[in-house]
């Protein structure tokens, strides 16, 4: 692991890092913050995962998480969106697929499979890594993420209900697999068979079995991807029908960006601190 | 003035707005945060003057000043650092001249007098365009900044301390005709003639008979620009011989980014507040 800055920013350290990943062939960058005060004791870890087009910085810019962390004493891991660089495959004029769009998925098609396996990096490498490198109680994790970050929250922690101890998301990208922006992207990384998809859509995953204890969502109402793109209510019928305890809060007059998710920050890391301290 | 984008965040409105300016020659553009719940009332207006590259985003992204404006209820008001576009005159690959530079003074020299006319459009134009379009009280007033924006706030507030009723910076800029990354620019803009220069530099302003009732300043012990650009300590010994009470707060381990000025965002917004409110 490489440290490509270290910040102290909220008497905490706000560090961004590089690493050659296994699992996407590629080297990958991703943002930690470090709470003060973590000199003997290992601190509960809270995943971000990121929307479409995102790096690990946007978050990091504009999420205004730290005040939060440093105070409630957290670590927050925002790992990119994607693999990057020279040898990784990509449609550099779409914002849906490749680069920044990796849907957190292991892609079993080519010429994708060799570097798309997000999945495999955010669920098993980079949780290794966080733990050798960084004062982490793994036994104490949280997921959220936003839009496809919050796809990416929802269908991890309903595969590993044992793991993360509490999961939330801002505007998630619910049911992937139905969605006009993402079942072009679907296809090409898991190809044409679509009960290939069910594994990493959250409304299929309910549908089929998959279980979590609860869940948080934060949805503004002015949010232009609501209706074609987002659609929380999809969700919220899977979850009743599974008997999944969901508070979806519909936030009037916000929209799609960090704006919003800034506003609702401290409301979900407190949701999650309520449930790892 | 024309709306680029009006955003609900933290209950209020962040808007980005733009116009032409009569005091630079070009169309400029800069951010207000109304805080919620502003109908009938006027409340006070707080400026953020940014630092040399920033345009009015930088503070809007990463500052983390809304939650606490909104708390407040204050106004909060981020200008551009200088006038843009191809009419104007800039010396592209010189971070420390030209756009991104306009050190909040009105130039004399040609061919910046056109248009490099910060001064005028901070204290002037652009009060007159918030007082007509925002619910703003301009009776009370505060204005803040950082590196080349804390210049800015100091020497705008010591030649109206009637207007402002408070004025805090982050690791202000605070002797500029004497320091090397800013004195080339005092000479193409002002002349060669140092007297002029005066007028645009806190330390000599306090030194020549200015007066503001008491500052604020946060600056960063690892900040990289701290011995040559910004030596805050000029400004002490000034404020001390003038009598000015200044709390300069010396912040172990912090640097010169936003990563800082978020940190400490909530004191400086509390710390106006306790003035304005």
């Amino acid at each position: 692991m490489k440290t490509v800055s270290e910040v102290k920013s909220f008497a905490g350290v706000q560090g961004v890092y590089s690493h050659q990943s296994e699992s996407c062939g590629c080297e990958m960058t991703f943002a930690v913050f470090v709470p003060p005060l973590v000199r003997d004791r290992k601190v509960p870890v809270i995943w971000y995962l990121s929307g479409l087009t995102c790096t690990h910085a946007n978050v990091m810019e504009k999420g205004e998480y730290r005040r939060l962390a440093a105070e409630l004493g957290v670590i927050v891991v925002c790992p990119d969106t994607s693999p990057r660089g020279p040898g990784v495959p990509d449609e550099k004029d779409n914002w849906q697929f490749g680069s920044g769009a990796g849907f957190y998925l292991d892609a079993t098609q080519e010429p994708f499979a060799e570097n798309y396996r997000m999945y495999s990096y955010i669920v098993t490498e980079l949780p290794a890594l966080i733990e050798s490198e960084f004062p982490a109680d793994m036994s104490r994790q949280g997921i959220f993420g936003h839009s496809m970050g919050g796809h990416g929250a929802l269908t991890i922690a309903l595969k590993h209900p044992d793991r993360y101890r509490s999961c939330s998301t801002f505007a998630p990208i619910v049911s992937p697999m139905t969605a006009a922006w993402s079942k072009p992207a679907f296809e090409k990384y898991l190809g044409k068979d679509e009960t290939a998809w069910r594994t990493y859509d959250a409304c299929a995953l309910v549908e089929d079995g998959a279980r979590f204890d609860e869940f948080l969502i934060d949805q503004g109402s002015a949010d232009g991807f609501l209706d074609d793109g987002l659609r929380p209510w999809l969700f919220e019928a899977a979850c009743k029908q599974a008997g999944i305890p969901l508070a979806l809060n519909m936030r009037d007059g916000y929209d799609h960006s960090y704006f919003f998710i800034s506003t609702f920050m401290e409301h979900h890391l407190r949701w999650h601190a309520e449930r790892l301290l």
